[in-house]
């Protein structure tokens, strides 16, 4: 942020040193273009704290560790960390109704939606778009859902398709009867697809 | 088209009758314009050439009706009513794996991708371009299985949402291991999932 030409209006004016209001915006930044530009995998915490000029000790003492920062940098509107386990515990047979009610409750959230449709656009049109959902959904989900499932990886993307399909028909590109089919209806539908691939 | 400056060196000059290399993008340009703001059912190809200052005679002498119209405008780089034989002809009991196979085998045409994904990103990005994928949808597909195969639109909404969801995680995404599976690997996924919604 260039300084802002003295008024000699102003009684205080911080140093260089900065605040915490200050090195928290600066380490997300800094996280978004190297998570980016090099991966999840690519990217270590004390590269990320270079690449915003602060201490290493700052980027601990502000986020709990890689993923939430990544989390964080995608501003990804729910952190899957407590998403999953609603989703992953219960009984496997109904796992397929239970991503699907779960997914569809987070996404007819009225202040979630527009967060999450900006998501998918930004990786339809950009790169960097892509390359963070990318790596968002390898790690946070594709790599933990396999773990806990034990169910192919080819599994768990056709699931991933199938329901990021089914948001971009309902709530991006607005397809009836779809945008006014009740949850229930589409739980009913699409639940055994999800069953099928990951039960 | 704003008219050169005569620089004298040209023998012939045309007047201001359009020839059909003007007129022919003229009309797709309404075409595009007013599919766009009031949906395929909303237009006449009447209200099409006066938007484009021709005469309706000239619309049917270019084009061969207003799906056809809307398609080209679409710059879909295939005719659904084309492909859609393919899909729809042969046994029911394989209509899912026969859907996948087709689809796949479109999108892994060289030509073709790029334009597809461009079709996908300005659904997902404009609401222009999310009007006239719907558009496209709900008329040259959706209405067309459903009456082919008499299942419940729904089904047809949640089918397209696999497909949209599947090329998006492997051309648009790219997420492993979709990216690097085989397209038979992908049929044999995916086929039973179309099958249980248009079998």
């Amino acid at each position: 942020m260039p300084a802002e030409p003295a008024t000699g209006r102003e009684t205080v004016r911080p140093g260089r040193r900065r605040g915490p209001t200050e090195t928290r915006p600066l380490i997300l930044k800094a996280a978004r273009e190297l998570f980016a530009e090099k991966g999840f995998d690519g990217v270590s915490l004390r590269a990320i704290a270079r690449a915003a000029g602060v201490d290493p000790a700052l980027v601990h003492h502000f986020f709990d560790g890689k993923e939430a920062l990544f989390v964080e940098a995608m501003e990804f509107p729910i952190d899957p960390a407590l998403l999953l386990p609603r989703i992953l515990g219960g009984p496997r047979e109904e796992i397929g109704e239970r991503l699907v009610r779960v997914f569809l409750g987070v996404w007819s959230h009225p202040e979630m939606r527009p967060r999450l449709v900006a998501i998918v656009r930004s990786a339809a049109t950009s790169e960097r778009g892509a390359a963070m959902l990318r790596e968002f959904m390898t790690t946070a989900l594709v790599g933990r859902v396999a773990d806990a499932l034990e169910v192919p990886r080819l599994h768990i993307t056709a699931a991933a398709g199938q329901m990021i399909g089914l948001v971009m028909m309902r709530y991006v590109i607005g397809i009836e009867p779809l945008v006014n089919a009740s949850d229930e209806e589409i739980v009913a539908l699409v639940g055994p697809t999800i069953q099928r691939y990951l039960g």
